[in-house]
């Protein structure tokens, strides 16, 4: 199935308002292999290079509900081994066409090995969590909202870490407003949670926000090393898949949890990337540790099948990158926790956020939360997942 | 119109395959008000916050079409500054749901100031042209397509430079592959457009492709600066619009051109951003000089409304910001191109591709071009645009 160089991507040409995808669909297949590469009209390239460089049609498949899968292979040398042309080449002019969605890419062993994928991956981030986090979910929760000034928040944290809670991250958008500057934050906040740790013996994790102007990045992952973060919250989706990707490839020691503000996907969507594509393959491909997206029975509708094809995606063997850890969010209700932690299994970093604070005592629900964790592999029940 | 401070922004909701979006509409709104914001169940966040920082539904406005627009207002003291934290309240988390549409946004003159807006804008590229640039139409051609080597892209180049072709630019598709290296073409290419012009006596502008690895970017704006090149070419898209941001901001001095790719915005859409937004509020306030959009009657099926509403959103006032100018393309036919100097106007780069490629003599094609692009300005006619 992996091609042996470059890439095969599967488009989902839906039917068009003006009739059917059916009957021009061998039309609008070759139209996206010649945008996505060459994008002169036919007879302007050499035959030499329409030969070695125009996507090429593999396959039609009829779909029952009237649109038609497209199987395009681009061949190595339309890539440049960076993550921009990977873009552009997989979705980018096509992103404008009506109608057309990416829905599945297989990537060869050469492209993937010129990404860095996860540095620690699953294995690392448990490593550096709590003792007891072998072979159980773990559980996050979330500092917000955006208003509450530092000390609030360092005591929030701290009421968290003394819970057992295995990570805790800023809300994506408390970044540097003036009730919380980053740079006060990440040194007040890490230390509440490194006191605590040495109280408890826990070992928390505390994932500042270093979503902000690209010139601040490297400093601010700095400071999140320096003040002795447990990693570190980025959203591609604001900064460029490509900030996280260089973030992943250089120096920094800290693992790296994306968020999928302004994804711009959608079970819903005709057009567009597939969730699991966007969030599973590609966040992880540049080095995400852990991705977090939002889950079924939450605020955002989409559906479990999109859920575990995106754990799938994260976990799956890439070439030679480790697997990332899913991060089921956005509107989990902390009584519903355990049913996830079965479903999902233990390979899975369940983020309770607004449900938790809206809970009478916080740091109790957190408890109980990571209580209900260390029951699910007590039992055994991650193996259903 | 302008908000006082913060912006002010416009969602369509669009009517949901479970039913329409009437019903619900004031509870859709109310739920997208406070996710890009608060992000926090009702009652979480202290009254002072809710008061201070949760986005207020201002209108609801029934449309034809069974959707509804929603007019939110959000206040100044959520944003930070920084572009991230911007898209991140106007469309991130909401970006997931379904049926939701960035339709408008208006920015508080304080909000406009952050941004660096366009360096050079309409009349900096105007005065950077020939010396008859001035109102006319300007036209642009493309070199490509990808496989073709160094020398052939240069003397494909010197030919249009001959022709007296305003601005010259990469395919956006042509980046760093083995038949031609960036380090190699932005030298030689770049000669070649100067040597031209130095036996014309014309000013034909070159402008390299500089998206690529994100480590890079300084290094190939600084090499094209060196070289001779009028201006570059990038794709926000694929380096995040972020990355066109901090280049824009930076110390360079040249004018910046953004490409569309992987925008994956269309008129089509029921949820995402408008284009007009995307392209022509967002790019001009990151900064780019000149923003290439796929027109009407190309391969792209982009309305005529469209365009016309991206021409306008690049043009019209926007704080102190500059306007940039706006570059059709994306399959405009050369024998098409007077209609379009005509409709747009002489704030226009109108660029022909493929089709003037695919010319028997691409030389003598583009020569006319310009050509007739000249007699628009003697004629007087862009005054019907």
């Amino acid at each position: 199935m992996t091609p042996q160089d470059g890439a095969r991507a599967v488009y989902r040409l839906g039917v068009l308002p003006s009739g059917t995808a059916g009957g021009d669909a061998r039309e609008r297949a070759l139209a996206v292999a010649r945008e996505s590469t060459l994008e002169v009209p036919a007879g302007v390239a050499s035959p030499a290079i329409e030969a070695d460089l125009l996507g090429r049609l593999v396959e039609l498949r009829p779909e029952d509900d009237g649109s038609v899968h497209a199987v395009i292979d681009y061949p190595g040398g339309i890539f440049d081994g960076s993550l921009p042309q990977l873009l552009n080449v997989l979705h980018g002019n096509i992103s404008l066409l009506p109608g057309v969605r990416l829905v599945d890419v297989e990537l060869s062993e050469g492209l993937c090995r010129a990404f860095p994928g996860p540095r620690f991956g699953i294995s690392g981030i448990r490593e550096r969590a709590a003792s007891d986090a072998v072979g159980r979910p773990m559980v996050a929760a979330a500092l917000k909202p955006v208003g509450l000034e530092t000390p609030e928040l360092a005591s929030l944290a701290a009421g968290f870490a003394r819970a057992g809670i295995d990570v805790i991250k800023d809300d994506h958008g408390v970044t540097d407003q003036a009730p919380s500057r980053f740079d006060d934050r990440v040194q007040r906040v890490a230390e509440a949670v490194l006191d605590t740790n040495a109280a408890t013996g826990g070992s928390t994790a505390y994932y500042v926000n270093v979503t902000g102007p690209l010139e601040s990045l490297t400093q601010r992952v700095s400071r999140a090393e320096e003040a002795g973060c447990g990693g570190v919250l980025i959203a591609p989706g604001l900064m460029g898949l490509e900030a996280m990707r260089m973030l992943a490839a250089g120096p920094t020691a800290l693992p790296i949890m994306a968020h999928p503000s302004r994804g711009d996907v959608g079970p819903d969507r005709d057009s567009g990337i597939s969730p699991e594509l966007w969030y599973g393959l590609l966040y992880r491909l540049v080095g995400a540790d852990s991705v977090v997206y939002v889950n079924a029975g939450g605020r955002f509708a989409w559906s479990l099948d999109t859920c575990n094809a995106l754990n799938r995606r994260l976990r799956e063997p890439l070439g030679s990158l480790r697997p990332a850890l899913p991060v089921p969010a956005g509107g989990v209700q902390a009584d519903d926790a355990p049913e996830w932690f079965r479903r999902y299994g233990s390979d899975t970093l369940v983020l309770i956020g607004g449900s938790l604070l809206a809970q009478p005592d916080p740091e109790a629900a957190a408890r109980a939360l990571v209580d209900q964790a260390r029951r699910v592999a007590v039992d055994g029940e991650s193996s259903l997942a």
